[in-house]
């Protein structure tokens, strides 16, 4: 209460402020209060400015949206002369004092701005929700880049791993956080609350992150199966329960469903600390829990498969094989059981070469490879008929694959990968190769 | 407890790497640990890592302390060529990359080791306690002043307004914070939980600031007491509840006594938001307040008044008062009321001199001073007697001062303050200089 | 968690008793349990103990159940032979330790048993479990309503007014408790979650009782519509939210849903309870409210008028009327504009003298009429065209009635209506009868 | 704040009531509020007129109390006559009916009283209170003991074991609800928050109960050591806390100090269950404890020691042990090592004689060994300076003494004990009376 009153409270001062401007002859606008909240009168008056400046931004326009912006480049970048005059000083005599002014000079006023802004009790999530908006403008106007490097770095330090805090979710969990899953779920979507229910039951975890100071939204978050075995298909896992009671306790966890939640924070990581911590959080839950795997979507696989059959010099795929492949443009293929059998062997082996021989630079093609096997995962297996939802098929010809995390093989896995590029994977993944 | 499992785990996972180190032949040490953290193993194994760093650091006797600062200086600073060649291709080409690449240049890599050892549970206030150690190697080390910069500059970002939480502090908060209290009050002195109490009473109300990270730990308070019209001393403050029952309900809030708690967050600023946040608090709890106000110290009062007895050329006292002065270096001169009755003009008039006129470049002299006007409040009245405990008589000759805050005058006053230097008082204090 | 781990344990604990029982020869089934409870061993052991009864209630089917409810009859019924001697002795000698022996005496033991279950940590929810489930057989065995009486008696003490929670129920809510409302609604029927989120948006209001041993299950629950005047009909207050702004903040609370949610706690009455503080919250939060009112179904208006139909010397009802009425049995009569306006003076008159003059005894006949006007409040009006669901059209022709809640009317209305039997309305409804 | 702004309503509400009924010439008192609440209005204005009782209650002085206390005999005890009436009826005819009138007729009408009070916020504190101070007329007014059971009755109901919470306190615990373990402690008393303290370290626990109408009111706590075997002596349990690492985690609990709080629940039992759970619970929290002991005084050892003493007649002590006993009337005999040593002999097998075989009726007569033998414990040894302090020096001539809990041994004992008197003890215990 004393919180949010407080936040009133500040809020109403900001609106008085606008508004007292907006009545002025001179009309002080976002230009006049960015300026205010920068100058010592930002130090006296900094929160109700800040909301000034917040209330602002959020009564824009798209129009409106792109001049700030641009006024962020044009204001608040570091100014060329003085970077050169400081830099001449430093290489005249490279001192602390030198090096603290070149400092100085080439820090982006907008930095100091965007820290002004977060006075405001609504700040932070407004910046992140500009960087949002930004994204729009940024193919379009390539000087904006700057302005997004700059929050983006800003966002990158106070949404340190050190800062969130991890959450379980479940069906005691309030609504208004529960309904955010069901519309930020990007890997299996949700058609309303019965999905969203069967994947918080007792054989089910959620987890997600959160930071402080965008209280209940989530940044990230994963779904997780306590399975027997190695989850081999990702229907069943959405399915409704089975009334038939389970004679063993589950000895493994799948996470299904990895998402991120705020295009604001687009690049910064988070989905690797997740894993690993809930990995931990579960093994303190449920210690006889053996294995944790991902049951992860090949998501460009069938791209690249469809430039490989028209690449006519390609050796992966022979002129029978090209024909057989030709068929899985039909609809409902995977319901023709001999002609998916027939399928299966090229599938399987173009799907295999795909993950663990296609590379962008020196990484595998496969972003969802790069982004397991960056965090030290290795292939265990690939899955037939995995995923034969619609999106399933298109994607990945209905192919789903387990990226299997050891926590004792991670630290390995990732030094091999960055330094010899080396594709960590199962024998039994590699014979679909050899 | 998930995340205390989960702190476990990972400080245990950190203590491992650290022993294993130890047990090496070629002996993995502190340098070696933040070496990996900041390298690719950082990004797989990051908090295990960042774990040992700070069990590390946590271990340290000062000698290491030292070392590892130095470290920190000579393989964590700067690279000089790499900065002056990246300000020469900037020179000779002021483009938006060229700036990206100087910016990294300039960009100390202590500042990415310090990131990577947030990501331990414990970072963030590892990191606060590593910069109060590191004060006192400051003035035998001048080298290390540039650590220090980068540890408040990041750490400035961090405890960033925004992130900050009030909290009102009563008699219902856990005791490991009360006693926090206890330890980290720095104006008037508390001797144990019956000196806390009474400042926790239905007359007095205290508020403190928060950050996530830093759990528990106040990084600032202030006591208030509610009375009827400013309060003039402050031994009646402190002194058990009278049993008188009020008639009116208070008129005023006393800022009586403002302590910063963390050393690792000295110069960062946090006293100026507090107050005028609490003065929002109070006006929603309690509307019938219609002044808010502090009762002050003036701490070196005393010692620019032992300086201006010694400058025999100073027209500020004459002869005869040259004299009467030279006798409260007498014990208990304040308890002798003709001797008090004459030093009081005197003293009064040389202590609003004191406050008004006398500076420090072109700010007041007396920090108190320096804080509050620089906030936007201005100087109400002088208070005779106002503080004679030991400390009191010696610091201000008994004298204590109300600094008025006035919420629709701060911006007024501080513009004034910050532009023209104006020291903002009431007529009445004004009467004691003229 | 540590609340959790006790729970499992005890009810472990009673698992191991049970299976112990059940293999023993002479088979420990229920009434021994019951018995050891009663006994030395239930002071022993009483936790356990309780929670094997607990466990043994749960696995009972229904035959079992009755069973275990006539065991409740012959086993722990007070004595007759006991209480005729100690009223023998009584009369003979009406002291202070006869009084108490003839107390003790007829009190009977079961209510002791009773409440050696409730030890269990389930035992609350399990009592009020078994009074609902007794509710089946009291019909063909009127030998149980001792048994009920005592259980109603019991848990009348335990759910007094004093261990009730309100709690304000929103969107914010914990789903697993957002749920139980779309199942407990009563009286206007919830299609699931978007219609429940319709009823928590911010021009809406819910709250509901909870009790301490009752965790997360409401035991009644309001729905209140924030508007601008009395509401007049329902199907507006279910439907979407209009987009466009409201000009005015609204002036008055409109009741428009009570729902009991326990079987096991019938006859047990919260609602005038909850009405009034409901009230009071209101009024607190939003002090610019100026009126408090029910928009209530008349649930056996349409049951009263057949049969006054069906009576041919009723003369409430002229012949020409008579055959007008007959058209409400075809379907949407309500459609037909001007039959409508045809019935509507008949129809509005006969209800209105149903509310008001119809009695049971001296009380009036209508059951939500008895609760409201028994609490305090008076009839209002008449909303024609009120509920045009199916529901709402066969119960009372469409019509609703509001009652309105005047705090400072209350006790007044009460007396009146215990004492002399008066139904509080407004000038504008009795027109209505006249 | 919802329900601290309903209370203020209510309170008000009923202040108001007061004030009215003080106003009126025929003086609306106590009397006929009580009356007012049971009636009718009390239906209507529960709540109002809950809160007036409760502040007309607290406002009393000692002769008004008494005054009240007569009334509630005088004005709210059963009617002989309607006894006598129903009791004729139930005689003639033992119907289900009958027995219903008569259990009418038997309650005492307080009880309703008494349940209609508990509608204001705080009615259950307000009972509670009214029963401890009930307890200073009993000895005077015999004919008060009929309220005292009956208030008995009714919170033995309400506080029922299903209802109370227990909860571990520790430093993070609330202030205002640590002082009250200072002000409860009544085995070994707390000098201030030091001592406190050291009770909460980490080798320390402490549990209480509480209920939920009894916010922040302990019931009922006891302090735990965690020890390496059975710990003998108090002395060092209170001792700051030494400085030198424990090797080993400790394998036995020691119970050391158990209060009751609530003066207003005197004989409704708690310990009992307190001990069961807090084993269970230190169980949960530390699988290695393989022991839970108490560490107890012998209150009345010396008291019976003296009768027996001036019992010329005695067989139990020689002459020549007389002689010797007179001795530890000296101040400070536990210091002389050489007499101390003489002493211990006989005082040990005086001691566990007393313990084991003097009787009040069939119990032991020492208060504690009752209780604790009673709850299933076992005499495990006596502890020859146990506690040296004053109090124990002239209780028990400094010895204590353990009693043991096996989870798996209570019921058995329990048993023995209730049905044939038996005193469970070690061999070793044993060993001293033979």
């Amino acid at each position: 209460m004393s919180f949010n009153s407080w936040m009133n409270s500040i809020a109403e001062a900001g609106r008085d402020l606008l508004r007292r401007s907006k009545g002025n002859k001179d009309e002080k606008n976002i230009k006049t209060l960015c300026a205010d909240l920068c100058s010592n009168k930002g130090e006296a008056m900094g929160t109700a400015l800040a909301c000034a400046v917040v209330n602002a931004y959020h009564a824009m326009n798209e129009q409106e949206q792109l001049k700030f912006f641009k006024l962020l480049v044009s204001d608040y970048s570091p100014r060329s002369d003085a970077i050169v005059h400081c830099a001449d000083a430093y290489k005249a005599e490279p001192s602390a004092k030198n090096l603290q002014a070149l400092s100085k000079a080439v820090e982006p006023p907008r930095q100091h701005l965007f820290r002004r802004i977060n006075m405001s009790p609504t700040g932070t999530p407004t910046l992140v929700g500009m960087r949002a908006d930004l994204q729009k403008y940024l193919k379009d106007h390539d000087e904006l880049r700057a302005v997004d490097n700059d929050l983006k770095h800003l966002l990158e330090s106070w949404f340190n791993r050190g800062f969130l805090k991890i959450r379980s979710i479940d069906w005691k969990t309030p609504a208004h956080i529960l309904e955010k899953l069901i519309a930020y779920e990007a890997v299996h979507e949700m058609n309303g609350w019965e999905d969203l229910r069967r994947r918080l039951e007792d054989d089910r975890r959620c987890f997600a992150f959160f930071h402080p100071a965008l209280e209940d939204e989530p940044l990230i978050f994963v779904e997780v199966a306590l399975t027997h075995g190695l989850a081999t298909a990702v229907q069943p896992l959405l399915a409704p329960k089975s009334d038939v009671l389970e004679q063993e306790p589950a000895d493994t966890a799948i996470f299904y469903s990895i998402s991120n939640c705020q295009e604001g924070l687009k690049g910064i990581s988070f989905g690797n600390f997740l894993i690993k911590q809930v990995v931990m959080e579960l093994r303190e839950e449920l210690p006889q829990l053996t294995q944790f795997s991902t049951l992860s979507p090949i998501p460009t696989f069938c791209r690249w498969l469809n430039k490989e059959l028209e690449n006519k010099e390609s050796t992966l795929i022979n002129s029978k094989e090209r024909k057989l492949l030709a068929q899985i443009e039909l609809e409902n293929w995977h319901k023709d059981p001999a002609l998916a059998e027939t399928l299966k062997p090229v599938l399987m082996r173009l799907c295999a070469h795909y993950l663990h021989n296609e590379k962008r630079g020196a990484a595998p093609l496969d972003p969802v490879a790069r982004f397991h096997l960056g965090n030290g995962a290795r292939i265990e297996q690939l899955n037939w008929m995995g995923d034969v939802s619609k999106n399933g098929l298109k994607q990945s010809a209905a192919i789903l694959v387990n990226y299997l995390y050891k926590l004792n093989k991670v630290e390995e896995n990732h030094e091999a990968y960055i330094n010899d590029n080396v594709v960590a994977c199962s024998k039994k993944f590699k014979t679909l190769i050899d």
